[in-house]
């Protein structure tokens, strides 16, 4: 049957064919994608603390909240949905977006049906063949019988014509999808919730790759108008902070989410995160906060000088703008001033001049004080 | 509903009742069950440099194998399956046996009818009943309509009458159980699964807190003859190893174990394992291959030279017999001549005369080189 687990041990069987063929040759695997980058001094340092810490009386600690650590959830919904009305307790950290796709399959059940992108990553038809919506396989079309699949391609800017697709009880929808790349743009996510929300379907929307995103398209279904009586949106920090093996990752169910007796998903939700999981792993959280923290505390200082910071939420760099100043001008006076070393923006390019570029990769306390030591110079 | 969500938000409810009424009073929780005490150096050493290790580039790691890594598994099956035919490719490294009970009842699906002691740990019913095992709950009784309740009390020794018991597709069974705290005895768990035989039934058998037994009571489903072909084991290192926040267990799927129309059960669970779970976070597998490695090391070195070792395997303590000499001369001794200090072990007892305890909580490099001097004087 053509899930996942068949295909990636296919490949895994082609591979070894392959090296055996040609013991010589140096394979270049672009398979899986998989993060390969060390991770910031402030992430791994914050998690070996954290570890450390579990063979004090004072640092140990056993099972913590279900639905993650309350800093975490806070951090989440303040770094990826600011001037979004997601709160906090709509926030569940999990062990990474494939797990909470099973467990919305299981909140969900088997008499649902449900429709995907075609292509899109496997997760979504997997659980759904495992849960048992999915009926029988046709070998003619290479499609469950019970799944609609909306085809994306270039010929459809990669969005579905939904004129001609069937109603669902369930969208899952990934932007920028796997594998294709694309990423829905703001008009054609507003089709999407317009769709869903005339057929009174629940659209599940998966933002796993959306800091990769570089243009104005949304990085969270949120961003559209009515996008939460719709949609649940789950994410994760494996792209996004190389967190592929450490495994976290969250899903936002908004209150004005309902079944249509009236009853809210979110509880259902958080009895399946009750019942079905125990929550992610405490130094697992403990790195996701300290990625999320440094960047945040680096763009808050800044921005409370004045100063036009960009970046921080999804990368481990700020972004800052100084109108009508030069890069190299602004690198020399910071240094002199500060002892701090930057990048000068015009490094990237033209338009990086009137900017600097400060990374926030070292160590917590290394941070702290070179964003008092930059508030002091620009205050 | 009665499940376990209900019941702990209740109790919450009620605990915060109680001290707005009794500001002053020193409430004590037995509730939940969880751990307190702090972890061993070596365990929470390991997992800070592997922590640490991910910020350098030989020492990053991105996606494990969903199944666990290799070390890990074959540490399992060697520590808590010794002399037993479990392969270390039916261990399945899991994030907690309350997750794996959910992936079980994924891959059950709704179709089963099931049978748990009663009492027991609400997971299993939860579980039946969001998979939709379970049928209606009839408010007389208390129970679910398709569900076998297995009554355990005082007057049949925490065992069920098996002769009035219905057939189901799948019993849970946990032992040492959860509330009740009885381990079942050998004779207890041979009519257990003589009776699975018999019925064609899967014994799901959570063995969570055999690190608790304290007698000869089986410690594994699978020491029971016939076993390996009706049943399937979780369990944890939440309460053997204070893991409960770092979120680390395991599956054991016999080989044997087939459906009734021969297909194996594990190639299924493998399927479940990588649709619906991504490993657990390799950090925590880090630390729980170093919470097996430690004690199993000086364990091997002091039974080389002919000493007669236990523990170890099942705690952070290794207890050896030296017949015929006292424990505190023995203490003098190894003082004198090792400098290294050890507990005499009729500290604990009359019973204890003879023995001598070594802790096993050092770093790990102190392990080895304490062993190492153990070894010197008594080869």
């Amino acid at each position: 049957m053509p899930c996942a687990v068949v295909l990636q041990t296919k490949i895994s069987a082609r591979e070894l064919e392959h090296i055996k063929k040609y013991p010589n040759a140096k394979l270049i695997s672009l398979g899986i994608g998989d993060t390969t980058e060390p991770l910031p001094d402030i992430i791994t340092l914050t998690m070996a603390d954290y570890a450390r810490a579990l063979s004090t009386a004072e640092g140990y600690r056993g099972y913590g909240a279900e639905q993650g650590n309350k800093a975490l959830r806070k951090a989440i919904a303040e770094t990826f949905y600011k001037d979004l009305p997601v709160k906090d307790t709509e926030v569940f950290v999990s062990d990474g977006s494939q797990c909470d796709i099973s467990r919305l399959q299981l909140l969900l059940g088997n008499n649902v049906t449900i429709a995907v992108q075609d292509p899109s990553f496997p997760a979504y038809i997997d659980s759904s063949v495992i849960v048992g919506q999915a009926g029988d396989f046709e070998d003619e079309t290479g499609k469950y019988r019970n799944i609609e699949y909306m085809k994306c391609e270039p010929q459809n800017q990669f969005f579905p014509d939904l004129s001609t697709t069937s109603r669902t009880d369930v969208i899952f929808f990934c932007s920028p999808n796997n594998p294709t790349g694309h990423a829905a743009s703001r008009e054609q996510l507003e089709e999407l919730v317009e769709f869903a929300r005339h057929n009174g379907s629940v659209i599940i929307y998966d933002s796993s790759y959306a800091a990769y995103i570089t243009d104005e398209s949304p990085q969270s279904i949120f961003e559209i108008p009515g996008a939460r009586e719709v949609a649940i949106e789950i994410s994760s920090f494996s792209k996004f902070a190389g967190f592929t093996g450490i495994r976290l990752g969250w899903t936002v169910v908004p209150e004005e989410l309902f079944y249509s007796n009236g009853f809210p998903v979110i509880n259902d939700f958080n009895r399946i995160v009750c019942t079905c999981f125990n929550g992610a792993s405490n130094i697992a959280q403990a790195g996701g906060l300290a990625c999320l923290s440094s960047e945040g505390f680096m763009v808050e200082t800044l921005a409370s000088v004045g100063l036009k910071v960009y970046g921080g939420a999804n990368a481990p760099y700020v972004w800052v703008h100084f109108p009508g100043m030069k890069s190299w001008d602004l690198f020399t006076k910071i240094l002199e001033k500060t002892h701090i070393i930057t990048v000068p923006g015009c490094g990237f390019g033209p338009g990086g001049e009137e900017y600097i570029r400060l990374g926030a990769f070292g160590h917590r306390e290394c941070i702290v004080e070179a964003s008092g030591r930059l508030r002091s110079l620009f205050s």
